[in-house]
């Protein structure tokens, strides 16, 4: 994963379409086929308007990094990765969400749908034994990707360390964990949610460096969740924390 | 789909050791290479000791339906399909979770995981233009298909007239629902939960027959959740309304 950036490639119409939007697109590939659709054309105007290229060719499955690129394949002016620093005052209280080596880049992609769908708006991956900010990514994440800022670090522990440092709380999610996730109300503090990876979890270091370990309650005869669907539960479960706790300080000051 | 049963195949190893421990492996393929490692080797004797044939191939991926199938296939005895009737009187109060036209197998898998972890134990769904149970399903599922119930139905709209007539109220998740899923105080009735497909959600049909739409709470600017995360957010909040009722149905009587 380059450091200049991420999102160079982007294929599938719901993501080119946001990357579109993003005036992010330099070269537009269409499929000769679809080029007469309504939602291509829309992109293709779009894309000429802003001085982008529009190339039509045969079967964009020859040049696409994913198997059902529904027609449309995009080069773009890639994202910049942001800094620890930038994505801690992007709200108050600050809400970063970590993720510790996740591999499958759809995953990832929804992992950074459901970040933005909670209102969790940046996101931190490692550049080692992880998925790539793929195009595989930018399609599962359905354009969440464009409204995301992302830091890209060499080993999680050391960014825990240094998000502790600028005055956010540690949380990680384990099946071992001795708090329950729900109704954890460490999270309307200014904090950092880690998840781990597929099958694996937090690594040993990851684990160990967390300030609050927290479990999901599980009821059924299940060791664990899906990546995408753990951090999903963590994300939303800040989001609603947050909300009663400021819903309960609106009850205070009527 | 057959209508006599399903998961007549599983590969990966968390999914084939989890038909072992259900008894159902008729033939464990193991591939050559892989033979002696520890948790294949327990494999092996577990399915010899309960009767059934293990047969060592070069490469099992020639005859494997998933991409990842770490080197155990496995023949089984199918799951029988359940009825309604039966679903509904897994628990107290009846939790059914009806999924309407998910098309990818991996989701199908991770809705199902979600679904034991929660202790939601009864899955609907259809057998038109929706994901089989398949091999990849049960990849996905990380060995949750084995604990599940499911019916298959050939219509989910009709399904739910039934499942009402068996006295459940049927939340649906949608984007326009106008009550939000979050503190739903009916999810501690007997309830089917109805979630949808992939970018498309419920079908209009099945949309008009719910008796409540409910939707997930989302802050960004993200129009939709990925299905499996929907799922996910669905079951886990029937989980939290029951035990917080539960909670507060025993502070009243200590």
């Amino acid at each position: 994963m380059g450091r200049a950036g991420f999102g160079h490639r982007v294929e599938g119409l719901h993501a080119v379409a946001e990357a579109v939007s993003s005036s992010r697109v330099r070269t537009l590939y269409v499929e000769r086929g679809r080029a007469d659709r309504h939602e291509v054309v829309g992109l293709i105007e779009d894309v000429e308007n802003a001085g982008g290229v529009v190339r039509t060719v045969d079967d964009v499955r020859t040049i696409a990094e994913t198997t059902a690129p529904q027609g449309v394949v995009a080069d773009c002016e890639p994202i910049r990765y942001s800094t620890l620093e930038r994505l801690v005052e992007m709200t108050v209280p600050a809400a970063v969400l970590v993720v510790d080596r996740l591999q499958d880049p759809h995953n990832l992609g929804a992992v950074a749908r459901s970040a933005v769908a909670a209102g969790v708006p940046g996101l931190v991956v490692s550049d080692r034994r992880a998925a790539p900010l793929s195009a595989a990514a930018f399609k599962a994440a359905a354009g969440a990707l464009e409204h995301l800022a992302v830091a890209v670090v060499g080993s999680i522990a050391d960014a825990l360390s240094r998000l502790s440092g600028l005055g956010l709380w540690t949380v990680g999610l384990e099946g071992a964990g001795d708090r329950s996730l729900f109704g954890l109300e460490l999270l309307a503090e200014p904090v950092a949610l880690v998840v781990g990876g597929e099958g694996r979890g937090l690594s040993r270091l990851v684990g160990e460096r967390v300030d609050v370990r927290a479990h999901i309650p599980m009821s059924g005869p299940v060791e664990s969740l899906n990546a995408s669907v753990a951090a999903a539960l963590a994300v939303f479960e800040l989001a609603r924390v947050r909300d009663s706790q400021g819903s309960r300080r609106g009850d205070s000051n009527p």
